[in-house]
């Protein structure tokens, strides 16, 4: 089901000036912040040291790589005058930021004792798309996180490429989010990549690419001459990778993937409301519940916490919250207040647990939300297993199109893959042998879907 | 004295393709986002809920109030194509962001109930200086936090001027930055403001401005039709204030103001190493002592805390810390092991103490960090004031030019103020009668100085 636009203008406003250029509100920076501090903390851990480039790129800059200049010409947005003047070069808005961060490796990477090196940043990047945009899923301007490294050879730039792979996997896993990893296909990889990771989900049966990891081997340090020393005086190119993660596209299959049909539901750290407290007083000690449910606010103030004081009814309070995903409400009432008890109901289960105050720990409550996260992610994988087929004819494969990710065999001939990327796209291949569903030739296996 | 270029470049690099455009590095990332964190915090417990706008702003909607866009035009980046189209209107990028805020505030703000209404953003904006750029103090894309509110009078505005002071008074103490409140005179106001307060420090008897609030009454709102129903159904203008502190400033005034003839000092907060751990083994039990290191770093993980295992000799370390600002040194050798004690020295006072390892909990370090800065602060202040003048003639007020901030009478005649403004800045006047110093006629209080 669709989530409710009401809901929706919490998180963002689609009515700006600018088409495919969204305003970020309160709910959604809640959540991007959360991926945002994970994401930078991982990645420092693992040696990225933080950087921030300007957002303008001098024409001859970005088009220093062929290849890469190639796949992001039609979409680049030009800054050409300035005040009253026409620039005499053009600046570009970061499509992204390979060549600007290249032309600095260039100047910061001498010797072996400078690398790896690792950076990365957390920006806005602006792409003027021709497809049509779609909220959080497709805009000309979106956030994200980029990392980009430079090392000594290839088996280190592999290594790092792992390295991702496990930071991602952490971040996916903490989102609750399923996904699978394809390798794109030549003719889709990252201009100027040797190969492309991809990640991969499914929101109501089309696929999301979420992230992607690049092995750029030597070809951008060839082109920006970014040359190490080695141990015996000898002039090397770095091997370099690049990696990034979109958040707005995190934020839209957090949204879509864990909703039901009261709401929203999230894992309980990106709840942008955790907690709220219901106080119930048809009848009976108003005034003592209320300070009975302020003194719990104040005690799970490590929360994100809302004491709903509205004079909505209880059960409007409870619907409220249900569709904003609010993951535990805890209820108190006279009756409560008398014997030192709540009751609390999971947003997930919706199972009510009537406990002692005194062991509303934040501890309890941290329990409870790991549990949730779990409950959360075991559903999602669930589903997202349930949406993965097999097709061993062309027929079985179309029945599947739109319901999410076919395993097909493909054989090398153009004419076949032109034959299924007229209703699918190729998500990935791999080195396994299978029958062509097209021409029923040798083969290898392919994984197909319908793309956002 | 300068800062060494060599520390610099762990701040930021000047060498980028664009003039005036800096990357940022991992030291002032650092910083700035201690002071977003602090800003953050405290404007949204104020009641400022987050947002992120576009960076692009439609050409008709930033000229939609004409003497903002007058003050603005001779600095605006345009974009005028995307991919190979030249666009059919122009887009801006943002050189601040009271235009396509308030385009939004026009659609939600309907009735008084919608107000206040207090939104706040961190992002770069954009202007094309014509004076010359200078890292971190004037650049054409720069760091900042922007606040905007609506109210439904000037008295609920005008309080919400002095809730800011009190929240920028709050963050510019945590970073030990003495500052004065100018209120701008009328010719150097924000372009349709009716009034703008501006925050001056002093670095290097200049004067720089670090952050300004606006009331912008009811003249945007007039603009751009923003309206609210009162409680009896009339339909009137909401009132306006915005209010920004530049990132890039505040980090400038911190390296600068805090420094002495060994290097940078931090408020501890903003440190980028907080605390550095030099063992001392010129004899001695080595492995034991590094392992004692070891353990003490671990045992302050809160705070940012790098163990110099390098072969420099301690001497080495000493300086090479020192002038980086690490803010607490503890040093550890084979007696302290043996008497489970280390050296703790503060970069401030320079300052030695023997303390017991026991002894050196998180709340004593907190405790030192503290005094650190209330020294910092007191002897900030103490320059500050040293640098505030008094003149009585035009001679007086020359010869303190570009020393501080200098008091002076000052008329109303054009004249009078042209003759000032050949060799400083007039930074706020107040409503207190004083000769002018020029002319001798009666006159009012007025703070002149050197800007940057």
């Amino acid at each position: 089901m669709e989530i409710d636009d009401e809901i929706l203008t919490e998180f963002y406003d689609n009515r700006y000036a600018v088409q495919g250029m969204l305003i970020y509100k309160k709910n959604a920076l809640l959540v991007v912040r959360e991926i945002q501090k994970i994401l930078e903390e991982k990645l420092e851990k693992a040696g990225h040291e933080p950087v921030l480039f300007p957002v303008l790129i001098p024409e001859d800059i970005l088009k220093k790589e062929s290849e890469h200049i190639k796949g992001f010409e039609t979409e680049v947005f030009w800054v050409t005058e300035a005040g009253n003047n026409k620039l005499d070069k053009k600046l570009a808005l970061r499509p992204t930021s390979e060549t600007p961060i290249y032309t600095m490796f260039s100047l910061w990477i001498r010797s072996h004792r400078d690398l790896p090196m690792k950076v990365h940043q957390t920006c806005a990047v602006y792409r003027y798309e021709t497809k049509q945009t779609r909220p959080l899923i497709r805009g000309r301007e979106f956030l994200w996180n980029e990392g980009h490294s430079a090392f000594k050879n290839s088996e280190d730039a592999e290594k790092n490429v792992e390295d991702i792979i496990k930071i991602y996997g952490d971040l996916l896993n903490e989102l609750c989010i399923p996904y699978r990893i394809h390798r794109r296909p030549e003719w889709d990889k990252f201009p100027g990549a040797s190969y492309t990771l991809a990640y991969d989900t499914i929101i109501d049966g089309k696929i999301l690419q979420i992230a992607t990891i690049h092995n750029l081997s030597e070809k951008f340090s060839e082109a920006f001459d970014i040359k190490y020393e080695d141990e015996e005086g000898n002039h090397k190119f770095v091997h370099l990778t690049c990696y990034g993660p979109s958040f707005g596209r995190l934020l839209a299959s957090v949204l879509n993937i864990h909703k039901d049909d009261a709401g929203l539901k999230f894992p309980a750290k990106f709840a942008p409301v955790q907690i709220v407290i219901v106080p119930i007083f048809a009848k009976g000690n108003k005034e003592g519940v209320i300070d009975y449910c302020r003194k719990i606010k104040e005690k799970s103030d490590k929360f994100r916490v809302v004491l709903d004081e509205s004079d909505k009814t209880p059960g409007e309070k409870f619907y409220y919250w249900e569709k904003r995903g609010a993951m535990l409400r805890i209820e108190a009432g006279p009756r409560d207040l008398e014997n030192n008890e709540v009751v609390v109901v999971r947003r997930d289960t919706k199972k009510k647990e009537k406990i002692k105050i005194a062991e509303l720990t934040d501890e309890k409550i941290a329990e409870i939300f790991k549990d949730i996260d779990k409950n959360l992610r075991e559903s999602a994988d669930r589903k997202f297993n349930g949406a993965i087929f097999k097709a061993n004819t062309i027929e079985e494969a179309k029945a599947q199109i739109g319901k999410g990710i076919i395993e097909i065999g493909l054989c090398k001939d153009e004419k076949c893959k032109n034959e299924i990327e007229t209703y699918a796209s190729v998500l990935g291949t791999e080195e396994k042998k299978e029958k062509c569903i097209v021409c029923g030739k040798e083969g290898k296996v392919a994984y197909i879907g319908k793309t956002y």
